[in-house]
C-alpha cells in the first residue's frame, strides 16, 4: 500500500515523540512513511523529499523538529501539500519555545499547521482529518475514534465513584 | 455555490483579521461562509454549527478567537472536521500569548490546527491546500499561488538594484 | 446531604491536585461533589453537567484542567453560577503558561474566578467564602482556618528559635 | 441603600478600568462602594478596610492593582470575606505580567479571584454571581445578562449577512 | 550584640535558602536575627515587625518570599529602613518568574531592593554594603571578601592547567 | 558639598528615566552627581569611575542601562559600596525583559540592589534609605516623605467622593 | 570591487532595518553586496545563493529575517562560510521572540552568529571584525571606531555639564 | 603552536559546557587555549585578557557565562577581535533566558557573535568558520565536517529502515 502521509523529524532522537503520530495513523487505517530528513544537515534531501512528496502520492506532511525548528516551514515551502508541524521538545529547546514558536510563527504565503509541544498523536489524527475529507472509511473511523474519546471518560467515573 | 470551508469567529472585531482568510480562499477559488459563533456568549449556537457542518458539506472550519481563545478547540471536540485555528490579537489580550496558547496546547485526541498570531491567510491557504488533496483544479491554483510568492521577491530585487 | 460545590476536571490524571479542594471542603464543612467532565472528549456531558448544575443545588463550580484549558470557560458559558478554576500543570504543558492563560483571560461577560497554578486547596477555600456569604457556620469555619494559619507561623517561630 | 461590593484600588489612575465594575453591578442591581486604598502608600487604612468591611456589610471585595500588586492578596489575608483581584496594566507594568502573577499566584491557604487583565467587568458580574448564591433577584438579572450576550451576537450575524 | 540585619521569610520552608544570608553575614561580622513572618497568614505580626524595626536597633531588613510574594513590598510600606527582597522559588512558584515579578516591580516611592532569584547570598553581602557606609570595620571585611572571590578564580586557573 | 551618591548611565539617552532618582534625591535632601558612564563604550572609564567612588566620598552609585544592561553590575564587581541597578526600558530592549534580567540575576558574591523597569525614583529613595542608616535627618525626611503619600491617597479619595 | 559580505533578507520590509549594515560596513571600509532571498517563499534561489556565495569571493554572509525566520539557518546549513543573522521585529512577530529564538537556537553542528533583536549595525561590525582576523586595514578602522564611540561618551558629559 | 581561539568562561563550573567547543576546534585542526576569567570576581584579569588577546596572537575570543552574563559583551568591549557569547543555563539561571538576553541584547557599536542555549560546540564550529576566511586547510576540514553530519542522517535512515 502506497504511503499517503509523510512523516518526517530531524533526527533518531525525535522518534519517541514521533511514533505517536505514526501510531495513531495504524490506529485509524492512514498508511504513512517514516523518513529522518535534517532540515540543517541534510538540505539537499530535504529539497528533494518535498519536491517528490506529492507526485509519490503523498497527501499529508507531519514534520517534527526541535530548538531552530526549520523543517516543517521550509518543507511548506517547497510542496503544495499540507504539512503538519510537531514542535518537539528537544534537548536543546529553552522549555520548547523555540520550538513552538519557529514553526507556529510562519510568514503570510506558506502556512503549517502546528499541533501542540510534542503533540505527534494530534498530528496524526489531524492527517487523518485531512485524508478523511475525501474518504468515508477514514471518516468513520474517525468518529468511532470521538466515541471511544468518550467511553474512556465514562469509565473514569466509574472508577472515581467506585 | 455550497461553501466548502465555514469561517466562524468569536466577534464581529475579528472581522478584519479573519476577512483575510476569505480573501485568499477567493483567489485560490475556494467557496466559503462567514458566521459569528460564539463560545462563550453562544454556547448553543456554537454546539449547533459544530454538529451540523459535515452534514451541510464543509469540508473544513477557520475558526478565529482571541484572548482565552476556546472556540477552535471547543468546535474541534464537536465535529471530525478538520479545525484551523486563527489565534487573534484582540484588545484583550496579553501580547497574543493567551491566544496562541489556548488554540495550540489542545490535548491528546482533539487536534487544532494552528496558524501564526492574526495568520489567517494562511488559514485561508491551509484550508484550500486540505481542499486540493482530492481536488486537482485547487491544487493548481495553489501552485500558481506559490509562483506568484516567487515573482514578487523577483520583482524586489530589481527594486532594489535599480 | 446535597452537594453545594461541584468539583470537575478534564481527567482522573488532575485528581491527585483537585483532591485538595475537596480536602479543605471537608475541613471546612461544605458538602461537594466530583466528576470527570471533559471539555474536548465529553462536550455533550460538560453541557448537560453545566446546564443542570443550578436546579441541582450546587452553588460553586470547581473546574480543573490543564494546557488548552477550556473546562472552567466553557462551563461559565452554560450556568449563571460562579465558576472557579483551577489551572492545572498537566504533562502536556508548557510550564503552565497555557493553562493560567486559557482559564484567566475570558473575554468581558463571562468571567471565571482564577487561582494559582495547581491551586485547587485555594479553589475549595473561595467556594467556601463564596457560600459563607449566607452562612454563619461556614463564615464561622473560615475564621477558624484563619487563625489556624497563625498558629502554624507561630510553631515555625518556636521551632526556628529552639 | 447599604454597599454589598466594595471596590478598592491603589491610585486613581485605576479608576478609568475599575469603573466598568461599577457599571456592570449597577447593571446588575447590585450595590457597590468605591475607594481609593494603597497597600504601599496606605497601609494602615488597607489593613483598617480589610478588617472591618464584614462588620459593615460588605460580601464581597474587588480590589485592582499594578505592577507589583499587593493589594487583593494583602486585603485577602485579614478578611474571610471572597476577594477578587483584577490584574491592572499600569503604566508601570512589563506588559502586564507582574499585574497578574502578583494577583494570581497566592499560595495555599489565602486565595484570591482572578480576572483577566483589566477584568475589571468581569469582576463586577462574578461579585454579582457571588451574591446570587443567596439572591433570587441578582440570579435572574444575571440570566437575562448571558440573553443580552447572545443577542448581541444574533445582531452581528444579522449585519454581516446584510 | 544587639542585630542590626533582620532576616524574616513567610515559611520555614524558605530557610534553606534564606540561611545563606545570615551565613554570609556572619563571615562578614554582622549582627543578625532571623524570624517567619508571612505577610498573608500572620499579617499582624509583619506589621508589629516592620513598625517596630527601626526602634529595634535593626538597620536593614532582608525579607524572602515565593510566588505571589508580597512580604518585602509589605514591610517596605510600613518602615524607612531599606529592604532587601529575595525572590525564592518555591514549591508554588512558576518558575520563579512570579517571585521575581511581585517582589522587583514596585510602585514609584516604595522600593525595595531585589537580588537574583533564590540570590539570599547577595542579599546578605548587600546588607553588609549597607552598613559599611557607615562602620568602617565591614567595609574591610567587604574588601577581603572581594579578594577572596579573585583567590577562588585563580585556584580554578591553577586546577585546569593541571 | 560634596555628593554622596553617584548616579551614573550609559547614555544621555537614559537622562530622561535616571533624572528621576535626581529628583527625589534632591527633595530629599541628599546630594548626588551624574555622569554618562558607559560599560561597552568607555570600558576605561568605567574602571576608574568604580575604582575612584570610595575614595571620593561616594556612598552609593545608581547605574541605569538598558539591553543587555552590563553597568550596573560592572561597577559593582570594582567597588565594596552598594550599587542600585535600574532597568531602563531603551529603544533597543526585548520589552524590558533583556534589561531587567541581565541587572538582576548577578552571580552569588557581587550583589546589585535592582529597582523596577524604569524605577529611578525608587533607586533615589533607596539611595536615601542607605544613606539614612547612619544620617537621622535624612531618615526624617523620608518618614515626611512617606506621610506624604498618605497625603495624596486622601486626597484621591476626597476627589473620588466630590 | 568584489563583495566580501553578502547581506539578505526575505523581503524588501525589511530593509529599513539591514541597511544599517551596509551602512556602517560602508564606514568601515568593507565591501558588500545586497539581495532580497527569501527562504520560504524562493527556497530555490535561497539553495542556489548558499551554495554559490563562497566561490564568488564572500567571506561572510548577513542574514536578516523575523517571525519563524529560518533564512540564516537554511543558508548556514548550505555554506561553509560564517552566517551572522539578524532577527528582526517585523511586523507578523510576536514582541520579537519568534525571531530571536528561530534564529538562536540552532542545533549542534551548524552555528548561526546571532545578534541583537534589529541588531543589524552590529551584524555588520561583526562581519568586518571576521574580514579584520586577515586584513589590517579593516582592523585599524575598527579602532579607529572603537574611539569614536568614547569621543561620543565624552561629548554626552560635556553636554551634561553645561 | 601558539593560540588561535581564546576561550573564556567565568567559573570551573561551566568547564562542561564549555569543553564541548574546545573539543571540536581539536577535531577542526583550530588551535586553542582555556582559561578561567570572570567579570564579575576578576574584573582587572578579565581587562588584562581582552586587552592582551589580539597582540598574543589570538584571531577569536569565545566567552561562556551564566546569569546576569557579563563575560562576552565586556571582553567585546576591549578588543578589537570578534567575540562568540554562549549563554550557559548554570544553576543560577532562569530556565537560560538571563544569560541568553544579557549576551545578545547588546547595544549597537558593540556586536557579540551569539550563539544558542549552552551551544558550545556552535560556538568552536563558529570560530573555525572565522578561521577559515583566511585558511583554507581550515575549510576543508569545515567542508569534511558537513559531508560527516550527512552521513550521521544516512545511518540513521538505514537504521530506521532495519
Amino acid at each position: 500500500m502506497k504511503a499517503e502521509v509523510g512523516i518526517i523529524m530531524g533526527s533518531s532522537s525525535d522518534l519517541k515523540v514521533m511514533n505517536q503520530a505514526a501510531e495513531v495513523l495504524k490506529e485509524l487505517g492512514v498508511s504513512y512513511e517514516i523518513s529522518i530528513v535534517s532540515a540543517h544537515r541534510t538540505p539537499e534531501l530535504m529539497f528533494e523529499y518535498a519536491k517528490n512528496a506529492l507526485s509519490k502520492g503523498i497527501k499529508v506532511i507531519i514534520a517534527g523538529a526541535g530548538g531552530a525548528a526549520h523543517l516543517p516551514g521550509m518543507v511548506a515551502s517547497l510542496t503544495p501539500l499540507p504539512v503538519i508541524g510537531v514542535p518537539v521538545k528537544s534537548s536543546n529547546s529553552i522549555d520548547g519555545w523555540d520550538s513552538v514558536l519557529s514553526i507556529l510563527q510562519m510568514p503570510g504565503g506558506v502556512p503549517v499547521a502546528s499541533v501542540a509541544l510534542d503533540g505527534a498523536k494530534n498530528a496524526g489524527i489531524l492527517a487523518a482529518q485531512i485524508i478523511a475529507t475525501a474518504d468515508e472509511q477514514i471518516l468513520r473511523n474517525l468518529q468511532s475514534y470521538k466515541e471511544s474519546l468518550k467511553s474512556k471518560v465514562d469509565q473514569m467515573n466509574k472508577d472515581i465513584k467506585a
